[in-house]
This record gives C-alpha cells, sequence and structure tokens, in this order.
C-alpha cells in the first residue's frame, strides 16, 4: 500500500527557473527526528531522478525507504541528534506537483502543458519546506546524483541557510555522454506509439519506451566491471529462458528485464522525461556566468565531495572539479575517491562503504 | 551508385555452426594488388558488424572504402607486396547471403527463416573464398572488432592456413556490459511495431528501432572523454534545434542523430540482429572447452593485438588476456595498448596513430 507522504503547499505562484509559473503548488518531503530548540539541526536531502521521499521507514510508514539503512537512531544521518527531511523533487509522481498533477486552472492533468522544469525549481520547493517548517539555517544540505545538482542549486540561490554540504556522486554539469544516454532514454519513450505525444492513457501507458529506458538507464547505474564480475557470460536458467530468437540468452539480460519489470508501472512516463530533461540543463555556471563565479555565491561551512571510481554517469573527474571548484570558497573540504564497483549506483547498495564515510562527516561537526 | 563486390558461391551445403544450413551461400568480398606464384601472400580481412567488403578503392569501384588509408601502394596494406582480400560477413546485406537474401527453397527471403548465425560459420566463408582462390596458406588473418573474433574462429577452426593474425579491438567472447547493450540494441528494434515480427515492409522498415539502435551504437563506439573534447555543453544552432520539448539542446544530440540518419536505410533490420546476436554468443572457449584449450589449437607463426585504452565495447582488458592467451602458444605476440581518445571506433578514424603500428607488424615480416 502506497503511503503518502507529508507535504507543504506554496501560499504564492512559483515563478519557474526557466519560464511559466505554478499556482501555489505542492511538495511532498518526509521527516525523521525532531527541529531541536535552536532549529539549527536540519539536515535536508535531495534525491535523484527517481526516488520518492522516502528514505527511511517511519511510524506512519514502516516499510523500508530508498535509504534505510543511512538514516534513524545511532545510523549516519542519526535521528537522535538532526531533524531529516527528504524531499520528493517538484516534477515527480510521489505527491510533489508535476506533469502528472492536475493543474487547478484546467482541471486537467498538467501533462506537457508543465513548465520547462528546472533543477533550480527543485531547490526552491525544498526551500519552501524548510521555510514553513521554520527552519532558517541548515545543517547540512544532501544531494545525491541528479539530487546533487540540486542541492547546489539550493545552496547557491540562498546562501543565508549557511550550513554544510554532502554531495554524492553529482556534479556542477551533465557531460555529453551522460547527456547523450538520458537523450536516449527520453527518445525511447517518446518513440513509443503509446506515449501520443504525452497524451497517453493512464491505464495503458507507454511502458515498452519505459522498461527501454530504464535498462539503458541501468547501463550506467551499474559498472562494466560489476557484471563482468557477477554474470560473466553466465546462461540463465531455462525458465527464464525468453523464447524470442535474438534474446534471453545471459544472465545479464535478464538482470534488466527484471530490474525493467520493476520499474516500470511505479513511474509517470511525462514525469520522467521532465526530470531528465531538467538533469541535462542544469548548469552551475547559470548562477553568475561561470562555475567560478557560482562557486563565490556560496556561504558554506564546510563541505564533503563522495564519488566513485567506477561512476560512468558521474565520473571521477567530476568529483574532483567540483571538490576543486568548492575549495575556491568553502573553508574545510574533502574529497572521497571510493573504489565501489557498483558504478554511479554504489550510494544506494553499497552500504558499507558509504556509511563510515558520511559517519565520519557529521562526527567532525 | 551501389557497385557489387566480387562474390563466391560455395559449392556444397554449408552447414551452420549452431543447427540448420545454407544451400550453396553466396560470399561477397574484394580484392586488392595480386597473388603471387606461391600464392603465399593473401591478407584476409574480417569485417566489424556493418561494413561491406568495400575496404578500399579499386579501378572497379573508385568509392573510398571503409579502411582507405590503410590499404594500397606503399600504405600499411601494401598491395604492392600483398594480396588483401576482404569479406562481406556471411549473414550481412552487402553481397553475402543474409537474412535479406532469398532463400532458394522458398524462393522467398530468408527474414527469420534464417539459420542461427555464429562467427564460425562467417569463418568459414571466409575460408570458401579463400579455397576458391587458391589460398592454402594465409600470410595474415586480420579481423577488427567483431571481425577480429571470425578471425579467431578461422584460426582456431582452420588451422592449416598457419601464418599471423593481426587482432584489432576485438575479444575472445563478449563481456556482460557488451552484450548488454547490443541485447538493447536489438530490442528497440523488435519492439518498433513496424518490424512486424521480422516482416517488416521493405518499403517502410523499422527504421525508428533502427535508428535507436544506431545512436545506442554510438555511445559505445566512441568515448565519453572524446565527446568532452568535442562537444562540452555546445548548444546547438537554431537551424538544427529540434521542435521536440525534451530534445536537441545539446551539440552531441545533434551529432547521434546525423549518424544515425546517416546509418539508417543502409543496412538490413534482420541482418542487424543476426549478425549482433553472433556476436554475442560467440565463445573462443566453446573450442576444446576453455579459452586455454582454444589457444592450444592455433598454429600461428606471430600475432599482434592492438587495443584502445578509451574503448568501451572490447575493453583494453581484454586486449590483455587476448595477447597473454596467445603468448601460451604463439611464438612472437605483441600487444600494442593505443591511447587513443576515440574509443572503440579509433582504428577507423585514428589513422595517423594506427598506420604505423600496422606498418612496423607487417614490416616485421
Amino acid at each position: 500500500m502506497h503511503v503518502p507522504s507529508k507535504t507543504v503547499q506554496f501560499d504564492r505562484r512559483l515563478v519557474m527557473h526557466r519560464g511559466g509559473f505554478l499556482e501555489t503548488p505542492t511538495v511532498a518531503y518526509e521527516t525523521w527526528g525532531v527541529l531541536n530548540e535552536q532549529r539549527d539541526n536540519a539536515v535536508i536531502i535531495f534525491t535523484g531522478l527517481s526516488p520518492s521521499a522516502h528514505a527511511a521507514s517511519s511510524p506512519e510508514n514502516p516499510s523500508a525507504g530508498w535509504w534505510e539503512d543511512m538514516i534513524g537512531s545511532g545510523l549516519p544521518l542519526d535521528t537522535d541528534r538532526f531533524f531529516v527531511i527528504c524531499i520528493n523533487s517538484l516534477g515527480s509522481c510521489y505527491g510533489s506537483t508535476g506533469p502528472a498533477s492536475i493543474d487547478p486552472a484546467t482541471g486537467k492533468l498538467y501533462r506537457l502543458t508543465f513548465p520547462t522544469l528546472s533543477l533550480e525549481d527543485v531547490a526552491e520547493a525544498g526551500f519552501e519546506v524548510a521555510r514553513q517548517l521554520g527552519i532558517e539555517k541548515m545543517h547540512t544540505t544532501i544531494g545525491c546524483s541528479m539530487g546533487g545538482m540540486s542541492a547546489l542549486a539550493l545552496c547557491v540561490k540562498h546562501p543565508e541557510l549557511g550550513g554544510r554540504l554532502l554531495s554524492i556522486s553529482s556534479a556542477t554539469r551533465a557531460l555529453p555522454f551522460s547527456i547523450a544516454i538520458r537523450s536516449l532514454q527520453r527518445e525511447v519513450i517518446v518513440k513509443d506509439p503509446k506515449w501520443l505525444g504525452g497524451n497517453y492513457d493512464l491505464a495503458d501507458p507507454p511502458v515498452v519506451g519505459q522498461r527501454l529506458a530504464r535498462k539503458l538507464g541501468m547501463m550506467t547505474y551499474r559498472s562494466p566491471r560489476e557484471w563482468e564480475q557477477r554474470f560473466g557470460r553466465e546462461r540463465i536458467s531455462l525458465e527464464m529462458h525468453s523464447d524470442e530468437k535474438f534474446f534471453g540468452d545471459f544472465a545479464v539480460e535478464s538482470y534488466l528485464e527484471s530490474h525493467a519489470n520493476r520499474f516500470t508501472g511505479q513511474f509517470d512516463a511525462n514525469c520522467y522525461l521532465y526530470l531528465s530533461h531538467a538533469s541535462d540543463l542544469f548548469d552551475f555556471a547559470e548562477h553568475g556566468g561561470s562555475l567560478k563565479a557560482g562557486f563565490s555565491r556560496l556561504a558554506l561551512e564546510s563541505a564533503m565531495v563522495i564519488g566513485v571510481e567506477t561512476d560512468l554517469l558521474f565520473p571521477i573527474r567530476q568529483q574532483r572539479e567540483l571538490a576543486e571548484g568548492l575549495s575556491a570558497r568553502v573553508p574545510d573540504v574533502e574529497l572521497v575517491e571510493l573504489d565501489c564497483i557498483k558504478g554511479h549506483d554504489s550510494f544506494l547498495v553499497e552500504m558499507d562503504t558509504f556509511r563510515p564515510v558520511i559517519s565520519r562527516y557529521f562526527e567532525s561537526d
């Protein structure tokens, strides 16, 4: 059963970063721990493209979250110390206003009438949650993957929040290889005849295109080396053997198939297109005209940049560039290069490697 | 104007490596230079998945070939010394019998009634060309990309040919990342509604799927680093700007689009599916039960293995493994690791780097 997250609603029109607006949009979020009296223990998390705000279980929703082993009493994001907030990105379909929401002006779904989404808008939605919760200073802003770009957007747009930045497997902007992959993911969706220019039947969405996009995503979320160790040229069992002539010989194909099936149906196709496009469009250099100018606008106490050697989507050299750029302005910047084999997704699955690093950052406070 | 290659026809039924047969199939090839009296100066080239036998211009067909700068008088494959033969792979659509050919038994196109294609069959087709040209000993067998696997198949199936092996950006078998990419390329084609179970209208083939497959291929034929240098986050000019909402912001998208458009319509979709699948299925270890056993069957004088650091499809570690495996049996094996930035396709585009290396191998004769 899907348990809805908490929500806040803007008390005003949100003018979007690249034009257009949303009337009093809703932002879904979840929280763990308690905001202290000084209101200085808030940690805000911006997610990757697809997760909901349900980062960890809670009394309201005891099902495991996507960062279950990271958030809780005695865990790196220690709920005995911190008030942890996770934001469902604006434009997503897990409670925040997005293309799959009803446009109050028309009573119909936004679909492609939703204005161009930018990660600056996602950041602004997170800011509104903090504001309505009475938070004026942030202890730490965390962003994973796309969320790292949303986190940078929050820090540059609202330097008055101060605090610390924890960027995980992210970057100041996407490289052309990542843009190409995401563009191709979008293209397989819009080329699905059931997409219908975005006006698909909700009971019969473009799942073929969505499944292909998910498989393509998996190619870049993990790493060739992991698959080599994990699958090699293992053949799949007869029961899983596809009867299609050109497929289903190898375990890796079965793995992609099951991942694609698990994801599809959970995520709205148009929301995916908007968030994917926003990931490509984001460029931290827009804030001031250059990366350097962007960094000079920050007012952070410290930062940690974590990257993974095998990441294809946000390669390790981007982590180095981000840490170097931050260093020009932020007093205390640490770059952590992890040699996890699981590529971009390591922060979701290599918990034993990530927990001690993140613990250390919060203990160094 | 398309100028047909030369052809030979099997004088017997070809029993396929994985079952089934072809009655007296045709094999297209082209040649440059002259076979000497000793008939010991033949160099045979097996191509990657998509090229025709037209590797270089000739009096019969003066248009530039896909390895124009490599074959000719005074060039690395020196036609003053060598009789160079390039084979159009069995299963392809450039003159050799394939799924797009007419099945003499039915008078109709084979389409999916074509038997499962293996690179051993491609090798056997090359062997038949050599046999009919009166060649009993090979000077050098060359294979690029998929063709390197066909070359290995020839060498292991016909050790009596002897000679030398030049393997370029290939491997003993595909890794799961490469299998996954190719499986996904095939899937976007068969999911195109116009594919029609392989029975597409020849005047209206599944070009949407083929274009997507080509774009996906390009992701692995080049390298992220090349694109970073070449495109960065360059925006495309207004004239090239797509009017689709989620695309066409970046130069890299325009590049992929133009590559996809150039390729599509040239290659038959079913032929592509068969050759792609054959690339996944090939496993040199089938020859004797292990890689080691396969290598022990070779009777080569020497070998050169060339690989490229930025190759995503046949990574450099596979080149090292191939060279090491060959070394157990072949007297003189040289591994050449090139730091070209253009990834897997470097052998087609980084001529100034490849020419001296290949010249050296032929001069060392």
